[in-house]
């Protein structure tokens, strides 16, 4: 095993780099984003949130997946959009509580299988989709999912909270297997059941209730690494790791293990004291949880394998999503 | 001027003919709309609406463009993304809170123009943009923008309301133009102020507030009788309308009147005892409130012009959604 290459594969994974992007879109909008003054997060976060009284924030996300997977696995696609979307409120602790989609397709076929994929998201995750429309005259096929959900003011699950000293946590469903047809997808969900899923959603709104952790994100395109990577660049932080803690499936070498999109897993930093706390929930809920290593403020994510030690990025001198977190 | 002709038009007018797909979606997602059991209003409506607890509802819509109108003004579409949106959610009482958006477009001109066109909607309205993401790499131009907004409970104002001997108004703001290069834009905010614009969505939430109307619902791409026949359908029922009493601009037929999708604009059906205080908060906003007639509880939208009447839309042979609202 080559430790060069894990971190090289990491660096140049496409998951990590389109990231990029985010920065363009929040340079157009950040002397607006915050016009009605109630916005309490925005970009940069899984989900915005913004104030709606009662100490209540209410949370919004949007995913959209188009292109070859849904001409792939249509049904998947539909399936995937509700997970995603899900996962987003999950991670800022919140509950999700409704969805809306706009799906553009001019073949009933595909539509067909996409809304079956939904249905079965829907069912499984316990969360409705309320509306939408339908674009059926368009010249390709995509899906676009909004979601919204709502958390209590002092329990939400930020991705720019990380402190110095935190433990970095990594939680993985390991009980599950690479998606057929895909390459990245380790499904933990499809065939489990919905009270099993649900009860995974809602133990990130306990964590956040019980406020064990001080920042947290779900793992999802950049990987594991990539997605801790995102987590300290919004808090401004950098992390020392340790590669061999991190929970990894039987027979999935790291390179690979790194690309995976899980479908049910975290990264989370907590402070000392409740760090056993917030492993033991989430290991309740078959979350397999680990301390991998912990926050540093030298804005560095360093990796270790045996005595070997590597940068895997410098936010001093390079970038993720290009900013952190105005907090 | 032709009575039958202007019937007709209304009749098969594509902003009101389009509306019919509405029920395959819902028949699709119709045994699993309400899985978590919170969900308290869903298709059919503006906005769906979730119970969050604490007396108060979330509300959820989506709208999409596509085509043709995003190559022929992108500033236009993107800038109506908003208007449209914040709409939905000020027909039912509720008052936006943040908005989300997919952007696809490989045309980084037409992306800008469009981005531009978002952030005057957004500075208009009041309303944030709080995230979004774009494909950059599509071989079309598209926007789907989300909105939460959330309402009282006591306050919501649904389409599936109406009452029999309940009054039709109907509320348009008659200061605005025919937007260039458009043919059924009316364009009634472009050239006013945020405090002027913003204004009018309130209104709407303090007329729910005050429990001054049974059902309402904005005009939109079907036009104002359409979208009357909508609101009618919803709630199971039928009206008597004189079409001299509709607002209308000066110097545009009715055919052109009828097809347009006006900035601000509202469909409302009232006891009488409450009418005359919802028309007057209306006016004092600047949207030209009247009383056009009454809902019977027939299934006929009936119109009359001086001494002829004729039906429109007869609910029990014919659809628009195809469908009334579960109450």
């Amino acid at each position: 095993m080559d430790f060069n290459e894990i971190i090289e594969s990491i660096r140049t994974f496409k998951g990590v780099t389109r990231k990029h992007s985010i920065a363009d879109v929040r340079e157009k909008l950040k002397d607006i984003y915050n016009i009605s003054g109630n916005v309490y997060l925005a970009f940069g976060d899984d989900a915005a949130a913004v104030d709606i009284g009662n100490n209540q924030l209410m949370l919004l996300a949007t995913d959209g997946i188009w292109g070859s997977l849904m001409s792939v696995d249509p049904w998947w696609s539909g399936y995937c959009s509700v997970l995603v979307n899900v996962n987003d409120i999950a991670a800022m602790g919140g509950l999700p509580m409704g969805m809306t989609n706009v799906l553009s397709s001019s073949d009933s076929d595909i539509t067909s299988q996409i809304m079956d994929g939904i249905k079965e998201g829907v069912k499984k995750f316990g969360v409705p989709m309320v509306g939408g429309h339908t674009h059926p005259d368009t010249p390709y096929n995509a899906l676009d999912v909004a979601i919204s959900g709502i958390v209590d003011k002092d329990a939400i699950i930020p991705s720019c909270g990380a402190k110095k000293d935190d433990n970095v946590i990594v939680a993985i469903d390991l009980d599950g297997q690479v998606y057929p047809g895909t390459d990245i997808n380790w499904d933990t969900t499809s065939d489990k059941t919905p009270q099993y899923v649900q009860d995974q959603i809602k133990i990130m709104n306990t964590i956040g209730k019980k406020q064990l952790v001080h920042a947290g994100k779900d793992i999802s395109n950049p990987g594991i690494v990539g997605t801790l990577g995102m987590l300290l660049e919004a808090s401004n932080m950098g992390a020392d790791i340790d590669m061999e803690k991190i929970p990894r499936a039987d027979n999935i070498d790291w390179i690979q293990w790194f690309k995976m999109y899980p479908g049910s897993a975290f990264v989370l930093t907590a402070p000392e004291e409740t760090t056993d706390e917030a492993i033991r929930l989430l290991n309740n809920s078959h979350i397999n949880a680990e301390c991998i290593g912990k926050v540093t403020d030298n804005h560095k994510l360093s990796m270790s394998y045996k005595n070997d030690k590597k940068t895997v990025f410098d936010f001093s001198s390079e970038i993720i999503m290009g900013f952190s977190e105005d907090k």
